[in-house]
């Protein structure tokens, strides 16, 4: 970077904490359309997705509507995608409901006060970890652990929404299975008005899902508005379940549930409740909403800034959702994260920048303000059935199929999370799969690849002679190990040069081609020393050809280089060989 | 393996087995004279050592001297080492003290029968781990975490003695800092002539072990005879200790602790007491000692064997061991496993095969049979002084210096297992150790070191721009990273590659060269399937160069390779910038 008067690394300097005022100091007229159709269209696909997954949380609608003022505007100021809209999302939700139950009873005030809790202890994470640019312990979530544990959420949701299409009270349990059994022997006493509700919601949604604008295009009409005409599924089920329930005063004497009266208003200044052993009960799931939020928002967001070259910066985006999530406990809010189908709507809708989510906190505002008699009659199955929708695409079967056949180990990390989840608990089934996945990626490395390798005709390229018809030498043998030296996989280095030295008794010389050695660990050094006396005195001389500058540097710092005998080194396999007499 | 008539491939099965076979079908008259010296020399060492060690344990003297027999018979067939010596060790000695004190008083019966049981588990952890080739768990002691606890079981061993060494009798205590207030409160009471036998004891084995053999060399005797004298040291003390009691009478009036009458004849046939209480109280101690005596083990017969360009099997010796020890537990004895200084003495005193140790075990058998009436007399301070020498060098400081300065992160993980096993206990600081060696081995590789790199003048060869003058391409960025990708890291290639291009607009192509890619796990693969899709819709085109045959193999299991075209898939760097038109 150049040099520049001061004034301008203020501002580069207020840039990196407020990545918004890029946006907003190079504000174009033509980039407003876009934001405010974006604002306006996600606007409306949040009001009832945020009331419905509020209802997930086991929370009263207004909450998912606080939910989605503060935290928006405080994301556009601090986060470094333009595009990504926050808010309440299915499996933050659930891991809500989860956590909280433990502690409280759903449906009362306390269960309430602590969701607010629970989204600060969230937000002081993600600022903590931010701050400290601990990003990337996030890659602890592998892919196969998170599509056990979404595909499990998926069921675990779509169990839990299922009680309010059908109209029915369950007990209260948390393995999958008393859940599901509760549900079958709740069926008979089904309502009939909320199952048809329900059910003709999920297929009013699934038909707007997949086939409308197949049959819009059919007869037609341009895909931009068939695309905008498919997105608004939702708002007919919720236009019409209101109505039905109106007209036929259906929340009468057949008992269909409503969302009922929504306070008016905007949410107030609020002070979560603290307590020790509240933060100890919560902190784990406290935890693990950090880590999947976060990850989810991540790669939502990357994606989205990739298509238009923009740069995504991890720890940034942890302190803008920790600012956002502190802003959702200080406004009545619950925690909240980038959520997947707004953030596509709202990209394809022509966001260009954050004030688009600006644009829509002010509608939710509104709403709050204005419209909220208007929701008195929206049926509890619509939100549930919405829900449902939502969460049959995270059950990924395609996933673990692609994962299984690539990959054994981590198709049972896999598994082993997604059964983790459905039997015990989410935290439990998360702890199992990363269990997993770390013993299996140590086994992994513990046994590395290691290739006897021979010159491929007259190049100078070196290859395994398993693999490839090469020339090799019988006093010298080139070795080269596919993997880091460490703790675990050290011995088996000495073992091999060992072995082949007892197995082949003409051997001089064994060159060790480092070219995948990324680092060397203070195990596989002590061992490296040992075999290279061990090899001495069974008289055979260790080389070492290709070794990588910072695995050099810092064998160089001890000393090791100097001990070892410089005429030992050599750039590359080819000059090392050449050397030892075995190529010309 | 060509083909052979069934009757050899039989033997070689039984040689399988029987490791001994293959020495005892080849024995050669010139190997008897070396392994008699080396049976009766290591005789003498082990006779007091054994019952130092039992001590050091808690046991009574003749349970070091069961220990000495049946189990060196058996490690002789099964073992893949002709010149390991088992027996009982130091750090074995304490584990076992440390493990059954928790369960058992010291100096009762039921402790003994313990040690019985505890040996018995030992053996039967080891044999499962021999029969299911689980050897690479040992991997996982890493080296900064076996010195971190050897130093600090010196400290915890050398001060279990000094109470001998002193004369006095202090309260039972586990952490290190309780047993030195409690010696240093004791110390008022210590008993003069026990003090004098031991630290008299203390300054002949330094004497012998540090000076006697440069002394001798000095007055031009022979260097073999002055190394065979200079492993005289505790015959001398056990004899001159001996000797002084029962000259003085110093166990009478004087309380000079003796070992006492131990009871005369073989070991008969035993049963360890089995209580599934007793099972998992000494569970996790049966298992630390499995895998701290199998490392000790294993690190000496590899470097003794490979002098002689022998090989030895991890597997095998784990069987070896693991009969030893149940070889151990019926016959009376304790946890044993093969020793440093004995295996070493062993050695340069021309064992050939495994007959040494037989002849080894028949002489301790001689001595159980005829002489212990001999060892009456001799003062425990005497034994106690031989622990205190022999584990001095133990106490590791220079390795420790080394690994600082070499790698901080191991430093750490060896700081932390020595003080946990100081402040805690042995179990706490290995569990301590390895969580953090894991934890900081993740981190690494977390991080790949991911480098742009560029042409070396007219050669083939691709070096990193930074540390090589190399000639480089506007439109064409060669990447090299630096590590196999998988969950932890797999994102940390996906900010690099999508920030340079965010960074540099003219990029159009991106060579990926995976020369050190080993592997690619699932969640790497599903990162890797979105950059190429992002990068695609960013109008950059993506190539990969250098993949590995195991790697490429993998891909195309799943049809990877195909979806992403062959056209983007090069042999080497040098042919897909050439394919990109970045090199001529």
């Amino acid at each position: 970077m150049t040099l520049k008067p001061a004034k301008v690394d203020v501002r580069v300097g207020a840039a990196r904490v407020f990545p918004a005022l890029n946006w907003m100091t190079a504000y174009k007229r033509d980039d407003l359309v876009g934001d405010m159709m974006a604002g306006l269209i996600v606007a409306i696909m949040l009001v009832p997705q945020s009331m419905a997954y509020a209802m997930l949380a086991g929370l009263p609608p207004e909450i998912g509507l606080y939910s989605s003022m503060a935290p928006l505007i405080i994301y556009a100021l601090f986060g470094s995608s333009r595009t990504l809209a926050v808010g309440p999302v299915a499996m933050v939700s659930l891991l809500t409901l989860s956590g909280i139950a433990v502690v409280a009873e759903q449906g009362t005030a306390r269960f309430v006060a602590l969701a607010l809790t629970l989204a600060l202890m969230t937000g002081v994470i993600q600022l903590l970890m931010g701050l400290f640019r601990l990003g990337f312990l996030v890659n602890y979530l592998s892919h196969p652990v998170l599509v056990g544990f979404t595909s499990a959420a998926a069921i675990v949701i779509g169990l839990s929404q299922l009680k309010h299409v059908l109209g029915v009270s369950i007990p209260k349990s948390e393995a999958t299975y008393s859940v599901a059994a509760n549900l079958w022997q709740a069926l008979p006493k089904a309502n009939p008005w909320t199952m048809l509700i329900g059910f003709g919601a999920i297929a009013i949604l699934f038909y707007f899902k997949w086939l409308v604008e197949k049959n819009l295009s059919k007869l037609r009409m341009s895909a931009g508005l068939a695309n905008a005409i498919s997105k608004s599924g939702p708002l007919v089920v919720v236009f019409a379940g209101t109505i039905a329930v109106w007209l036929w005063g259906l929340n009468g004497t057949s008992a269909v549930k409503v969302v009922g009266s929504i306070p008016a208003g905007l949410p107030g200044f609020t002070i979560p409740e603290l307590s020790m052993a509240d933060i100890g009960a919560l902190f784990p799931v406290a935890l693990i909403i950090s880590l999947v939020g976060f990850t989810e928002s991540i790669s939502i967001a990357t994606t989205l800034a990739s298509r238009r070259r923009q740069k995504i910066d991890a720890n940034q985006e942890l302190i803008a959702l920790g600012a956002a999530n502190v802003g959702a406990a200080v406004t009545g809010g619950y925690p909240v994260t980038g959520g997947l189908s707004r953030s596509a709507v709202n990209f394809s809708s022509g966001a260009n920048t954050g004030l688009a989510s600006v644009i829509t906190a002010v509608l939710i505002g509104i709403t709050l303000l204005f419209f909220t008699p208007l929701f008195y009659y929206l049926p509890q199955a619509v939100l549930g059935s919405m829900v449902i929708v939502a969460v049959v695409g995270l059950f990924d079967f395609k996933s673990f199929l692609t994962i299984w056949k690539y990959d054994k180990t981590d198709g049972i990390a896999l598994l082993a999370t997604f059964f983790g989840v459905l039997l015990f608990n989410i935290e439990a089934g998360i702890g199992i799969g990363i269990g997993t996945a770390l013993l299996f990626f140590l086994h992994r490395t513990s046994k590395p690849h290691v290739a006897v390798v021979g010159r491929v005709g007259d190049t100078e390229h070196y290859r395994n002679v398993r693999r490839h018809e090469v020339s090799t030498c019988e006093e010298t043998f080139a070795v080269r190990i596919d993997e880091s030296l460490y703790f675990a996989n050290a011995k088996t280095l000495e073992n091999s040069l060992l072995g082949a030295v007892a197995d082949n008794p003409k051997i001089r010389n064994i060159v060790l081609i480092c070219s995948a050695v990324n680092f060397i660990d203070a195990s596989a050094l002590e061992i490296l020393e040992r075999v290279i006396e061990d090899l001495g005195s069974a008289g055979v001389r260790l080389c070492l050809a290709e070794v990588k500058g910072p695995v050099s540097d810092r064998l160089d710092r001890i000393g090791f280089l100097r001990h070892f005998g410089e005429e030992n080194i050599f750039m590359s396999t080819h000059q090392a060989m050449k050397a030892l007499g075995c190529e010309r």
